[in-house]
């Protein structure tokens, strides 16, 4: 199976080192851009060091997509508030001239392109190790440390890791992918010492992991384990205080522990790159979703305007407080998801139940019988409310009631729910604001118009209707 | 609201005090079949103590159902198996020419009626406290402990509750009511002092509570909760080994307390004497059933032949099974009942589901990632398997599948594990022979030919419907 392995990584490899041009034309690019900025820096007269980070500074980067990141470090005399402002002010002129886009994380920098390549300008403190002043401080002395402990070998295990977990979509530390960053992917070779390695240890799944190159908690598990929650903990090397995996959502790093296993198992190109998955012909996506039985019901409204990272936590929380609404409800929530997407003009939320409609009558547990007054009040209430369709009766030592269910249909739920935004029942705000404005339920086929119009949906409703993950799809997947 | 009660209780005692011919009558026949019996024993050579027992020799029976026990007490060598075999030959012999009944409990012991006065001849042995060798041996020192300590006074407030108790349905140790016997309230009645005082106490329910009269476990109260796990314990006076309360059922317990509570709190004599419950017309019938949006399923059979603690022990434990079968395959059951009647043709269960037909989709969670080996088991066994709608995808660190339901009728559920008796599923023996033979299931409306057919069935099944104890019918019962 190795053999198996080695055969598979050595193409892989030849795919995603970068080639000896692409590292020339890079490097060049990096240095005309690192003596622009620091040329400008030095006409406004800040005091910065300016240099290349991220993974081509650490030469760990994918050809498929190199990102070049300079870092523009500035006095921790500058005041908080001024230094996105003086980072955009010196990345805007550096760049003049170029397409220009401000991103957002903790602080602005700017984003743009040179011969097709991503640029990222970003501005940060030049502040010690643990005087952090603010997140990407940490950035500079990340490319130390990979530089000074990752051998040449290992970039190439970097690369591997890095181009699998982009195959599986668990790469990406952003809130839409909730998974892997790329120097987490660095910090889990140096450990474990490889790709193939790395797999093999995540393949032997474990509820917790806790991983500390550096030995900062050596002897002190108890003090790390009260210090992180998180199912993953990396402790940055630069940074004690730090779980570089905090970010990794659980489901993510199910995934990989799943794929893992799946790869070692049964090893295939497919899961570095996946098949391009055929949407269902419509007539296809009829017969699939009548023949499963259960109800699909789709909620969809006008895309919000918003970075990424605001959308999907948006989209995230509102999922998930529509789901509670549901099961609050008694509706048996099978699955559900959304989809977005950064050129569609909808936004939509799917809900497979176990049966879109309910009985009408349900059991109401009132309170137990030495609950005295609590049992008087609630027999009080029952006694004249027109929903009780039996009892109350005494069963397991607590007064019950048959009482009619207030929604019988999950679809009048979620508009009558929806209807003013939704926001007291959890649904986000930029979101509770499209949906006051309008929105639609839509019930099983009645999606078509919608899946017909955007591929892009189309492809995302065939893979949850399959729910598999592509990597399991072989039909003899697991030997015997 | 004292004042009330009193009123209340001055009425039924009226009622249930046996008159002065009363109380002759009963002497008189109880003497004569003493003496009928010893004399008997003489003849046939047996050695045995004659005596008067139960409620009668300890003046706490009930007018309207008095009940003469005559206990022939056999040395303690007369080998087990004889014991039954003698007393009946003893009681058949003093009561020929009369209507003879061989009944059993822990053995054999014969009814009979004089003057429409039914009389119970019971064998047991003449054994010392604590070295009983029949269940029975106890009763005449249970006659003598409460002669010995009941007072006048006190007989009375023991008939108040024995018939407050028959009132509301939780009188007798029976497996069919699983309720209070005479001997407990005697004993309830000598602890608290009184009727009302024995309905304060329980109204203030408490999930459990220990009565320990003669004080066997003072200050040892941890030996005492070791010993017995019901939930009302009342040590036997006689017997510190024995639970006398250990055949009331946890539901009758409740409906006690509970009854208790709304009787104190709205005293009225419906509690002793409850109205005649009028059954539902079959119109009515048919707009409860519908009304009420639920399911309901009847599964009816033949009526087996046996006494009633068998016949009532089975039926019990079956409708334990079949609704512990209905809940496994997701069946939502709101309540369950099983009716039977002396003379009746046929027995019958009712089942009120939610609904009676589910979805055919549902969740089916495998192993957590970390349990590799059966990981891999649940994923080959989904691989090829028909039934399988969606996935196996992970959801909250385990493989999860959607698939096809076996059953999505209850009808049709009940009607494919019954075909064969349904032994394998806990349906208990007798039972399974009369299904195996032939059953009908019905659903809801379906019900209305057995309704119209037996007048103590749609008597049950109206109650059933309403669910609520009748003591808590007024409209107003709870004042604020």
């Amino acid at each position: 199976m190795l053999e198996e392995i080695e055969k598979i990584t050595r193409e892989v490899l030849k795919k995603i080192t970068p080639a000896r041009a692409d590292r020339a034309r890079l490097e060049k690019a990096s240095r005309t851009l690192e003596s622009k900025v620091s040329a400008v820096c030095a006409e406004f007269g800040v005091d910065a060091i300016v240099r290349l980070e991220g993974s081509v500074a650490k030469d760990t980067w994918l050809r498929e997509d190199p990102d070049i990141d300079v870092f523009v470090r500035l006095p921790t005399s500058v005041p908080r508030k001024q230094l996105g402002e003086i980072g955009l002010k010196v990345a805007k002129k550096a760049t003049q001239g170029q397409e220009q886009i401000e991103r957002f994380a903790e602080h602005p920098y700017l984003e743009t392109f040179i011969d097709n390549t991503r640029v990222n300008i970003v501005p940060c403190y030049n502040s010690m190790p643990s005087e952090w002043l603010s997140a990407t401080d940490r950035t500079p002395y990340h490319t130390d440390y990979v530089n000074r402990r990752l051998s040449k070998p290992l970039r190439k295990e970097v690369r591997l890791l890095k181009k699998f977990m982009k195959g599986i979509q668990v790469y990406g530390a952003e809130i839409k992918v909730g998974g892997f960053s790329g120097y987490l992917c660095e910090l889990l070779v140096l450990h474990f010492g490889g790709f193939v390695r790395t797999l093999q240890a995540f393949s032997q799944h474990m509820p917790r992991r806790t991983v500390d190159i550096e030995g900062y908690y050596a002897n002190r598990q108890r003090e790390l384990d009260l210090l992180f929650k998180e199912l993953l903990v990396v402790v940055d090397p630069v940074d004690q205080a730090r779980n570089v995996a905090s970010a990794v959502h659980p489901q993510q790093l199910h995934s990989f522990a799943a794929a893992s296993r799946a790869f070692l198992q049964t090893p295939s190109i497919e899961f570095f790159y996946p098949l391009k998955m055929q949407p269902l012909s419509v007539e296809e996506l009829h017969n699939t979703i009548a023949d499963r039985g259960s109800s699909l019901v789709f909620l969809t409204c006008d895309k919000v305007q918003a970075v990424p990272d605001v959308l999907w936590g948006q989209l995230y929380r509102t999922q998930k407080a529509l789901r509670k609404q549901l099961q609050l409800n008694d509706f048996k929530v099978l699955r559900d998801a959304v989809w977005s997407e950064e050129n569609a003009i909808f936004t939509i939320f799917v809900f497979e139940l176990e049966s879109r409609i309910l009985s009408p009558a349900k059991k109401h547990v009132g309170p137990p019988l030495e609950l005295l007054k609590e049992c008087d009040r609630f027999l009080a209430k029952c006694s004249d409310n027109s929903s009780v369709v039996a009892g109350p009766f005494i069963e397991g030592g607590r007064w019950v009631v048959e009482v009619r269910r207030k929604f019988t249909d999950a679809a009048d739920l979620l508009r009558s729910k929806l209807k003013s935004g939704g926001r007291d029942m959890g649904v986000a705000e930029l979101i509770a604001e499209n949906l006051r404005k309008d929105f639609l339920i839509l019930i099983g086929e009645d999606v078509t118009e919608h899946y017909i119009y955007n591929e892009g949906f189309a492809g995302f409703l065939t893979e949850f209707l399959s729910g598999k993950p592509f990597w399991l799809e072989k039909p003899c997947y697991f030997s015997r």
